[in-house]
């Protein structure tokens, strides 16, 4: 059974400092509120980090005792520093998990880790999303129902620039007419990774609660379930069955 | 129909300029094994590139007129420079086949268009490689038998630190008791990618019959079915249905 | 390259000849409107088989001359012998492709292939369906624009009872409110399969142009690129190195 | 989190009684083996059926009660009843993990799920496997090193006619020259299944510590995350969104 784990939610927290509509909707800064939802669902070892602080807040020591990275990020993605990128990118493939929300489609670590362009169409109109649930088994999808709602979102539209998901969770309808893979799970080295799609910075998204399980839920499925292990590196060996009979 | 596809192959051509006992085995470089294996196959239109040649050999115009891309480097990795290395990536998700050889898996482009480390454990003690083929009806394994056999290789052995492949083709088994998955499919955006393992710098390999076989079924199956696209971008789009009725 | 494969359309054939509203929309019947479409587009070695026929229609000999196999079917499932579905399972196995129509998710073929329930939701309306374009580099999905739709169709919602895809080119967007994965491929053995949804009896899907070079666009996907290859067997195999030194 | 699983042990429990070498090796039977080793770490609400009982030891009742089965089978897949195959079958598919042993690769609910031929090459010459762990961050490898040694075991060799597993964790090295992918994850539905290769009626595999470790981590990974749910079902919908506006 794995522990509490240790999660660490980032967020570039620029709008909610620029933009007196979104500081209504986030007093607390976008991952003010992915944390309490995080805490509400009983993962009670949150802690938050920011673009402007030190190393982004994402120091060695911070990874190492991180089991769960959640990312949202929009507007800055390139002043996310190439050396924390790196960083965070290895401790993913030593096994920390990584949850990528929204607009983090398109930061640095997850086109690095997927090695695509992560690119899509997108519409800010407040429009009706229905997030259907696909793959109904997964852990990410317990509690759900068939589908839940969500009254006012940005449109995502496919095609989305990604490598084929190891699974496919979730499917979003817009009411302007495009579809989108919303949840999708990777494993890159050890670390698991699941993108979810909603989470406009303009509307109240990561306070509804079907949103909130699938939160709890990512952080769960994304907690590896073996100790971090030491980076992979090239080995010389010596034979184990004689050569040369 | 695919039309004759247009293949540039690639290597640092560093051994065969240091190494005497490299340039005997491999005269015209190991670039001219590779492309003369694919002419040898009826691919005729292979031109080569290498290291020391201005932007690498590897121009905007060089890769646009390239459908398949061979790479082999090994101790120059480093050397490649990252603008190269990005416009390689972009023109794999436009369309362009890519087929990494051997000591490729370490490769700023594998990593790259792989995202994970992409370490395994190795030997150079010139013993028997036996690769067994998996998937017998994928392309890439048309013309083989069961296996063919390598006499003298270098062992490279698991865990091998990449994505769950697409498709796995090749398992090879070594003489001194280790296995590898020695031919991985990948597909990301529109580019089809092929690891292929053998072809150590001091070893016959890429004049033997069945490697040649792979190489060219590699370039076949690589070889985009669709123009190249030009790269995608994220795009604000309209809505297709009313919203907010 | 492939030569031009030999193509079989297979249709239970029923509503056609028992609803007088089905055969004004499909006269020459659903099977004679998926062969029209396939020549059409250039593949010219089409014939038709139905379920009242000897065997089917689907004798070993028929079986042994079609490259890709269509398949229709939607009232009759059960009345498809289990020996002629075992027979059509151990082609694709040796490699035949195999593409599946609309209700023919809940065939005996099909659901014996993916090892799954196969079920959907489904509601007839008559509403409108868009099929977004997923993975636009896809074979199957080759002169199609971002996305194309029927004014009329059927809906299928998720969950769709399946495997994980290998690969997903479609998804539709539906009126009511619903999505669906509306193109999915396969391997199984060495035959390709590929999933298409549209294609209610009622409405005139199998007359739109988008779906019919859909349906030839996967007629190509799905033909071997190998001869047909005997069924494997468990086969007792001597050592080829010596055991027990 | 998950609660402790309750298991069963399928075992067609023939070669034991009627082979007096198999029963010194095995006195309580296969599936006495590997539910003592399952319960040697800490999985005690194991039982075990077989063949010669009333429906084969897996009523409807046992299965309801049962959230991992494993199987073991050889000599008498033929005689497993058509009924219970489609039983387990449902059972999968709602949510119970399958652990399939050894021989049992040929077992009708294998190829059942599998939708494949699932053949393969054989030999037994007691020959050395020496198992490698392909993905070392997978929960089935955990606790085990980069690999492990049966002395003596048949030999399973390559092509195994299977679809491409979800996740790779073992590939095994012969002896004799073959490998073999000893370790395949899929998901059918809401359950899921491992393979397990070794496991051969004259070797005493089952009482070796890393196979039972590997049982063990099998059961744990395959145990269902949620509640069984009922078997899924084609269900009429009506449109949740105005449909002919």
């Amino acid at each position: 059974m794995p522990p509490i784990p240790r999660i660490t939610v980032w967020n570039e927290f620029w709008h909610e400092r620029n933009d007196p509509a979104v500081a209504a909707v986030y007093p607390d800064g976008i991952h003010g509120a992915v944390a309490a939802a995080l805490r509400e669902h009983g993962l009670g070892e949150v802690r938050t980090a920011t673009l402007d602080e030190p190393e982004h807040g994402l120091s060695e020591a911070v990874l190492e005792a991180t089991d769960v990275l959640f990312w949202w990020g929009h507007r800055k993605h390139d002043a996310v520093s190439d050396a924390v990128v790196a960083r965070v990118q290895a401790r993913v493939l030593q096994g920390m998990g990584l949850v990528v929300l929204h607009s983090g489609h398109y930061s640095k670590i997850f086109r690095r880790l997927t090695g695509t362009a992560c690119t899509l169409d997108y519409r800010v109109a407040g429009e009706r999303e229905r997030l259907w649930v696909v793959s109904p088994g997964h852990p990410v999808a317990q509690g759900l129902g068939r589908f839940f709602e969500l009254g006012r979102e940005e449109m995502y539209g496919e095609p989305f620039a990604i490598p084929e998901p190891d699974a496919l969770v979730f499917i979003s309808w817009f009411e302007g007419g495009e579809v989108f893979r919303s949840g999708c799970c990777y494993t890159r080295g050890r670390g698991r990774i699941f993108y979810f799609r909603p989470g406009h910075e303009t509307f109240p998204t990561y306070h509804d609660p079907a949103v909130r399980r699938v939160l709890a839920n990512a952080a769960r499925w994304a907690t590896p379930e073996a100790p971090a292990h030491e980076p992979p590196a090239n080995v010389r060996r010596d034979p184990i069955e004689p050569i040369g009979r």
